[in-house]
């Protein structure tokens, strides 16, 4: 499995996402899934992957060249469509045609080809948006109303979202909410794994305004992660029945 | 869709469970999904349910038919059987008979049949055990290493069970713990619903030692999930990043 979030704030867009991919549970790898595309001031992209690999792996391999042609056009690269809502489009269709030229090859194994995606982006003299791609290619888009988006492993981690995540959150607070959303999915999930990807893009930057992995034996990450299970054993304590 | 959660705690057992059914998201109603079994200080049981209703309905229905009838016996009642393991033994094995017998009616609607159930009991010189019981009617049971068991709509609710339920936890504690569980998953799901039954059985007094229905409007459970909710916010902005 995997876990991602993305958040759709005021101030920017906070993505996190795990590295785990399993093919069964004997076989256990690291994989990226989140993926940066950007011309610094002029336009920024982060995709964020779940489902099957080999789906996501080609996808964005298409997206990539796609991207790179020569004769890329506002049709086809994401990084010259005209509107964020077309590069949702443009990724929503190539997933969706990486599905269908792989499924007729699985549907004999009944190997799934699901795969979903969370896109955040921002180009010059628009607004930032972020999209959940589903597997057919279609999507939703994150509002005011609710500023965030989860694929895969999602239900663990989402409590605390809907008690802290605002539009209003600043953006420190908004990478603890990531960071303690998937601290609560990696105890309660072993298919959800380290190391981690963190981004935000600061609005109206058009850049990945910072990005970094945090490893496995990380200290901050490990002091948080204890901290908060303090405080909430704490607060349990606390609370009054 | 449910939620309910198990304790088996060395000073008794806590059970929780929902009471939110529909067929569809425009069919919602209101049912029981916990049942209590007792000859007070000879022999209590309680089950919980999720899944399909008229499985679950029917499952109750034959085994307290079963219970009451004049020919009784061990390996038919769950008030007459020798040990917990055979009572859960017959439970699993009426859930799939029912099952068995509705399933040929159902399948032309591909409406699911499965279901499943939570048993938890004790008899006079037996020890307290619990079992959660699968569709297929096998079975798992809690231990001191996994001291509790949930069915339904049980993610958003186990990172808190995670963190503090022990099999040393006291009842008070346990109550708390389960109760919280269930308010984060109220907050995030809404196919689970109030009114909520809660009951505890105490080591060895063989009997519903405590029950109560919490209505949608109680006082005490809406200033703890309130107090939880502050908690929280709290600790959250005391975490440093």
């Amino acid at each position: 499995m995997t876990y991602c979030v993305g958040l759709l704030l005021n101030e920017g867009m906070v993505l996190l996402s795990d590295t785990r991919t399993n093919g069964g549970l004997d076989n256990i790898a690291t994989y990226r899934k989140m993926f940066t595309f950007e011309e610094p001031g002029e336009r920024v992209i982060a995709i964020m992957t779940a489902g099957s690999l080999s789906v996501t792996q080609t996808t964005l391999a298409r997206l990539r060249e796609a991207a790179d042609a020569s004769d890329a056009t506002g049709d086809s690269s994401i990084m010259e469509a005209p509107t964020m809502l077309k590069v949702a489009e443009i990724i929503g269709n190539t997933m969706a045609g990486v599905r269908k030229d792989i499924t007729s090859r699985m549907d004999a194994e009944r190997v799934s080809t699901s795969a979903s995606m969370i896109v955040a982006g921002q180009r010059a003299g628009g607004e930032m948006r972020m999209f959940l791609i589903y597997p057919e290619g279609n999507f939703i888009e994150a509002t005011e109303d609710t500023p965030f988006l989860q694929i895969g492993e999602h239900k663990y981690g989402k409590p605390i979202l809907d008690r802290v995540v605002r539009p209003d959150t600043n953006l420190i607070d908004a990478q603890k909410a990531v960071l303690l959303s998937m601290d609560s999915t990696l105890r309660s999930n072993l298919s959800v794994g380290m190391p981690l990807d963190l981004a935000v893009i600061k609005k109206d930057e058009c850049r990945i305004s910072s990005q970094r992995r945090i490893e496995a034996g990380d200290n901050d990450f490990a002091e948080m992660s204890e901290a908060w299970s303090n405080a909430l054993r704490d607060s349990f304590t606390q609370i009054q029945l």
